[in-house]
């Protein structure tokens, strides 16, 4: 019998959690969820004979070592800066570790050691990162190998409301943390290179700097630029490439809208608003409006953002009762973001019966055989209910799936990791189909950015 | 016979050292002025027989004690960060001590032990902070002796190119370190209060939330908020008033022009771009424009920014010449505000015959007797010549009044000081009208917010 310890039982862990306990009986597994509450622990667990909760205090030393001498592989489900003492741990008692953030720059300084003692630290093995590493790897890899070149890579994801779930005008509901929605896209301007030019686009106009796509099935969305996309060219082996853009989705009219809270101001959380307990909903966003008494907040407002009167702009704010006198911030001292935020999850938090969305959208273009090429690859998954999340599907199940495949030598590779190579993402791609997790890859001609007809 | 030692024979020490040494003959003064280069300091002294130039660098503790022991007072004109040094030294020698800077918190914190030893420390009396100071409290005073309730405070300072060198279309010229002009503003929002409202500007909308103001004599200036206001409430004993409002004067059309560059980013001090050595000024507006390879960067810009063909916004762009290919930024691994700044000095520098403007600007508005008015006033002082500009006179001869003041005994309150009491700011004043540094004081109707017109 193994044994498998998941430290934290967030909810992003119920598909994980679920995923593993179908496994272990056939499989013969102990499966053991730790968290600082054991009931919420016991919560994820369900019915679960093979499984047991446990109570764990991460900053307790002496239980968590105790706790991880006696697993057989770990899976950090920890927020990400909790997992570098997890991980000294592991290395210390010959454990074998999985997470699904971002390789951190404590963690790459063990890569040495790690790859010494032969242990696997695989990271990066959620949705984004994760799933994107792996849809994407497989299909340049396989460029490569027919003695392609890359010439552009374009990924975006999004994690959005089902269709339908999706009744506001927004076209948006919170599927995961709801202040990093609010703060997205602060502290420091988005890079990417096209056609080998480099491109910064700072926070004041990201929302003006979409680009429209389209997924069979499911409609427009657009892409907006993340932070950094220059780094994926040295961690996909694309460094030459002239063209590399990484974005978010949303849909189509989000980021003109949400640009209105940019300018005003009310994203930023690097002050705190006079009196917010007291502040209504007008009183906040007149609080970023000029003083002149006798013109109305809405006017003020139509005038600053230069909001025509039959824009459906102008009813996705309205939608969110932003000009209600009456409703209150009730925050203590809180920053702007923290306001608005207050004020989105009143309209924007999924409902019992809501399901979210992950749509990820990879565009590669290449030349082989002296054409050029493209080729389209789309993943949409569809959450079930609250609980079983596609967020927490997409994130947990490839998670799930490296830990099976590290403990049962499938995968042997040692270092510390991300799923970029091909021995990594091609079986845990495999897998990942039986969960409905698919990529539908199109070829079509590359245009790169030639439009058609020029005046 | 008195010993003044200058720390600092920087730029705006010039006014500060032709005052003193005028009067060193008639009050017997010896004056040392002290600079890492001994050079520089020997250059600011022209022919004074009464001065001598010393090399002093300030790191060099027992020389800098050495020079502080023989010294009857101390004016330290170094950058503000290194004035706490020099302070605790003048406490332990029973020194007294001037800067024009703000009161940091580190010299807040000698209070106290200033105090205790009868010593003056006098702070923040240049010109903003300074000039500013004893005019505003010089109005405020006398309002509440005659029984007024103040209501409104509103204060401007610019510095500016003097009208008979205002050759450009953006009628400025840098006439202090440009750096601080590219990123002025940025850091946090602007924070004030009007009619007891609080209003905050975001960066991306301080240079389109301006108003205008008319100084006699000199025409219309825009105004924009400076960043915190509310902390002059408490300064000026103003704690209860409705409407307090600090900002900074501009041509009219400066700030709408300068938004071009806050809203595309080149004003960003926070990531360097990639090769900028070799990145002409087009390539380096281009960076910040959309990848579409068919259009011009003008065409870009005019649509991003939305800006009409005949609007003379575009002019000013062009008079920077921001589209010549051929010009390169030259500089490595630059943030886009050492690039910016790189373009905009090649024009804005002062030639050797320009002059520099500081125009000064507050409203005072007030009830007396059952009656609201309002007093209006200016202060406009133009520069000699690029040695004895605008901007070294209102900051040096302030501080040689209130070094000379003190010295004499005239000004003997004790404490790390502003210059906001009237037994300090009267004679100062008094000194300065020989000067030409004048306000221009008008009472007029208090009409507060409330148009005349209302449809």
């Amino acid at each position: 019998m193994h044994t498998i310890l998941i430290i934290g039982a967030g909810k992003s862990t119920s598909s994980l959690i679920r995923y593993l306990s179908e496994k272990s009986t056939p499989q013969n597994l102990h499966l053991i969820v730790a968290d600082k509450s054991k009931a919420i622990a016991q919560k994820m667990l369900e019915n679960s004979d093979s499984a047991e909760a446990m109570e764990l205090d991460i900053f307790n030393v002496e239980a968590r070592k105790k706790a991880i001498i006696n697993a057989d592989i770990v899976i950090s489900m920890l927020p990400a800066r909790f997992h570098i003492e997890v991980a000294k741990d592991c290395l210390v008692f010959n454990k074998n570790m999985v997470t699904a953030s971002y390789v951190s720059k404590d963690m790459e300084e063990l890569n040495e050691e790690v790859t010494a003692k032969g242990l696997t630290f695989m990271n990066e093995i959620g949705v984004d990162p994760g799933i994107d590493h792996m849809s994407a790897m497989k299909v340049i890899d396989e460029i490569k190998e027919k003695g392609g070149k890359m010439l552009m890579f374009e990924s975006f994801t999004g994690g959005l409301v089902a269709p339908e779930s999706d009744n506001n005008l927004w076209n948006y509901k919170f599927t995961w943390n709801p202040r990093n929605v609010v703060v997205a896209g602060q502290g420091g301007a988005a890079e990417f290179i096209q056609e080998g030019k480099y491109k910064y686009i700072p926070y004041q106009r990201l929302f003006r700097r979409t680009e429209f796509l389209e997924v069979p099935g499911y409609g427009k969305f657009e892409g907006l630029a993340n932070r950094n996309s220059l780094a994926y060219r040295s961690v996909y082996g694309l460094e030459d490439i002239p063209t590399i853009y990484r974005g978010t989705l949303r849909r189509v009219g989000f980021s003109r809208a949400w640009n209105v809270f940019v300018q005003l101001g009310m994203t930023d959380d690097s002050y705190h608003l006079q009196n917010t307990e007291n502040m209504s909903y007008r009183e906040f966003v007149n609080s970023f409006l000029p003083y002149t008494p006798h013109d109305s907040v809405e006017l003020k407002l139509r005038l600053a953002m230069k909001i025509e009167q039959d824009d459906l702009l102008w009813d996705k704010l309205v939608e969110l009762d932003l000009f209600n006198a009456n409703k209150k911030i009730g925050l203590k001292n809180a920053t702007p973001a923290q306001a608005l935020q207050k004020i989105l999850e009143e309209k924007w938090t999924l409902q019992p019966e809501d399901k979210d969305m992950i749509v990820m959208y990879h565009k590669f273009g290449f030349e082989l055989n002296g054409e050029q090429k493209q080729i389209d690859s789309t993943m949409v998954s569809i959450g079930e209910n609250q609980k079983y999340t596609a967020m927490a599907k997409t994130v947990g199940i490839p998670v799930g799936i490296a830990c099976l495949k590290i403990l049962n030598k499938e995968i042997t590779m040692p270092g510390v990791l991300r799923p970029i190579h091909k021995e990594i993402y091609q079986p845990i791609l495999k897998e990942l189909e039986e969960y409905n997790i698919v990529f539908n890859e199109q070829e079509k001609a590359y245009k790169g950015y030639n439009p058609d007809i020029l005046s």
